[in-house]
């Protein structure tokens, strides 16, 4: 038999666990993987970069879980610095510039795996890319951030535009590194797609608390920049100066190069995959990671959600369905989880301005309780808010607003969301109870008490 | 319309929460409510004796949730110190003698509550109850022990019979109060029912952390006893020097009483009720609590489970039925969670034992991980073993060791086990990511992912 080629464009999450589970599967003798990545890093935690940016994880290379020699040694072959500028399907060939050493390599595929990520949006302002305004989604513009704090005269005032997770925790970032810092937010509170409007004014509250400046319903004009170096933002209100710009203005799919190709491309601009993530109608061609799109299990529409996990879990799929096996990833409900300061931020399923886009009609139920019984030493407050479908109670979404231990309870409503659970049944569910744990009703319970109630009054 | 009276066996946990919501719903001028409680306290976090006991709850009062006269504001009449002694169901009418003041007093009810607990199990060469013998059921025996601990001279060894949640939790508290711990238990490792012998070997080692010595396969034999003080444990390996033993044998529900009366007792000792918490086959007459069985949802048994957050449950489903709305206790899957210092311990399901014993067919999968990002500061290990049934691969039952955030990771679990999940479909799972709190596979996931590979395995 023929060896066959897996070729992998993108050396991030989603290419690397598709390479690995692949060769676990199927020997060197039988399939042979070359990877491409435009950059200097494979497998990298691009969530952990405004971690390692703030301070809080002192080395670059802790985000690097697996290194370009060690793949080499699992028999993956990784050619960094080549990006891919071309794909012909019809004679299932590749086309990589060398970034560095110049020319081209054309590669042949059997399989080719397009997990070519995603890029910050950035508006046409803000291209000056030398002069200090960064996206943050990949390890090498961590590495350039880093630089460019490291400049002297160090940079003293920094501007984040766009007030999403990214953002956030750019902004908690800069604080770290001793910045004084402005958030900058089109709309009227931070982490709006996170959290509705009452949950979102307490994290607002935790924002300002890093004593960062949260300006909302801001508009940008454009970036004022001087010798290479930009000197401010500016808004209708007037320049901001700043020695550093964050974009935290959110992601699109790396999807051009295979909407070139004639690979399908669906509405929010991601990939169209099926379950196995086999690119959508194309035999040998699969996809995964931030550049593609996945379904919403709530509403069934597309969704294109840029998650580290969401890529892990594709990645894998999409590797043991080339190495032979058989796995699906069914899609996503919508959970994530961030921390601002000492304030835990969590949330699953839809939140309302969601479930109103999507048609439901339902309820909310917004409970205050504490993350242990609340006699205990170290019992902090959480907020927790339930959305249910009304007719139904089924539990819609959920958002967690709290400090220590607060944020991955949201875990067992996503599995309640999962499992189109629906309130009134979650108010016997068996969790755990011991005073160090939780008062002797759950937050969580008696949140679904009060959405019962709700659903109740409604019908 | 007469006005109706509800009585109530017992002030705790079941039983308030019944009157609490029977009152919520029916005014004062429709029933009135009498609980006898043959104690000095009501509402009380039983759970938190071990805590009270040890010093990190500084008063007895904060682990009272609702005093007798916060309940009697609430138009609910309470009789401290009153002991029911006899229940007539054809005259509906109940017998309490008053411990304190003598006399009887005979009361008729249109809807009874029995809530009346469980009592620890006590050998019959433990039952010298002045003499420094405790069983923790009660506030009023964690006043006792408190009291004990007291004397001058203060007692220095403590012996604990039986390696139960209660046992280890009191053994800790003797340790915080500077004695010298010796823990008896009869099987081969502590916390026998609640981890297997993999993950319960991790928990001695946490508790002989602590200092304290840990005799498995332990016998005892009586007790020695010289001047109303307890001198000695008597074991078959030699006497015990010991000046107080706390009981951490278990306990039995408190359903002779009611047996007496004539209602149904299960083989488990517990009473037997319907999902709504009627005592089976009696109108007007109901039970929660301690005192009930419940069904376990895998096994479909019958169970006794005396945990508070059941026994909270099943009072207030009872509350909402007498007050004329509806509500149900479908059972339990068997969640516990403790701590042994700094080590969390969390069940849920079903253990390897139980799920022989039930005639499952299983495979395990035990996963080490950390509770954030490896590289993210704070990370710490835990361990989770998974049980998942052979055929179907549908989750049984899960287990955790470890330190900070790992023990509620069971609640994920739990909705997983009572939704009856199989662990192929979890790998998909959109639990919640970021680096403060999970790395990119959350060790649920990656427990789930090699229980998968067990369970095809074993096809």
């Amino acid at each position: 038999m023929r060896r066959m080629r897996l070729v992998i464009i993108g050396g991030d999450a989603a290419g690397m666990s598709a390479a690995s589970q692949a060769r676990k599967r199927l020997g060197r003798d039988v399939l042979e993987i070359v990877a491409f990545e435009r950059g200097h890093f494979t497998s990298y935690s691009a969530c952990g970069i405004p971690y390692w940016i703030g301070g809080v994880v002192a080395e670059r290379d802790a985000l690097v879980a697996r290194t370009p020699d060690e793949h080499r040694k699992a028999g993956i072959q990784v050619r960094l610095r080549h990006e891919v500028t071309g794909i012909d399907l019809d004679r299932r060939e590749v086309v990589a510039r060398d970034l560095d050493g110049g020319g081209e390599v054309k590669t042949h595929f059997d399989h080719l795996m397009y997990a070519a990520g995603a890029s910050p949006v950035t508006p046409d302002w803000a291209t000056d890319r030398g002069a200090g305004i960064f996206g943050v989604q990949t390890l090498d513009d961590g590495a350039a951030i880093q630089e460019w704090l490291a400049r002297d005269p160090a940079p003293r005032r920094a501007v984040v535009i766009g007030g999403g997770y990214i953002g956030v925790e750019m902004a908690e970032a800069m604080v770290r590194r001793g910045l004084r810092v402005t958030l900058l937010e089109k709309s009227d509170q931070p982490m709006a797609k996170t959290a509705d409007p009452d949950m979102g004014a307490l994290v607002r509250q935790a924002i300002e608390g890093l004593g960062i400046e949260v300006r909302t319903g801001a508009a940008v004009e454009g970036i004022d920049t001087e010798g290479g170096r930009v000197r401010a933002v500016v808004t209708p209100g007037g320049a901001l100066p700043a020695d550093i710009v964050l974009l935290g203005l959110g992601v699109r799919p790396n999807s051009a190069l295979a909407e070139q190709a004639g690979l399908p491309v669906g509405a929010t601009g991601g990939l169209r995959t099926d379950l196995r993530m086999r690119v959508e109608g194309v035999d040998g061609v699969w996809a995964a990671g931030d550049c593609v799109e996945t379904r919403h299990l709530l509403t069934g529409r597309p969704a294109h959600v840029p998650l580290g996990t969401h890529a892990n879990k594709q990645g894998r799929v999409a590797g043991i369905n080339i190495g032979g096996g058989y796995a699906t990833f069914p899609g996503v409900i919508g959970t994530a989880v961030t921390k601002v300061c000492d304030l835990e931020v969590a949330r699953t399923g839809l939140t309302s301005k969601e479930a109103d886009s999507a048609g439901f009609a339902y309820v909310t139920a917004t409970v205050a309780s504490t993350s242990r019984a609340g006699y205990y030493p170290g019992a902090e407050t959480m907020t927790i808010k339930l959305i249910a479908e009304r007719r139904t109670g089924t539990l819609l979404g959920a958002q967690i607003v709290g400090k220590a231990e607060a944020a991955k309870r949201i875990d067992a409503l996503a599995v309640a969301v999962w499992n189109r659970m629906n309130v009134e049944e979650m108010t016997a569910l068996d969790l755990s109870y011991a005073p160090p744990f939780a008062p002797v009703w759950d937050p969580v319970l008696i949140a679904a008490r009060k959405a019962t109630e709700a659903v109740h009054a409604s019908l």
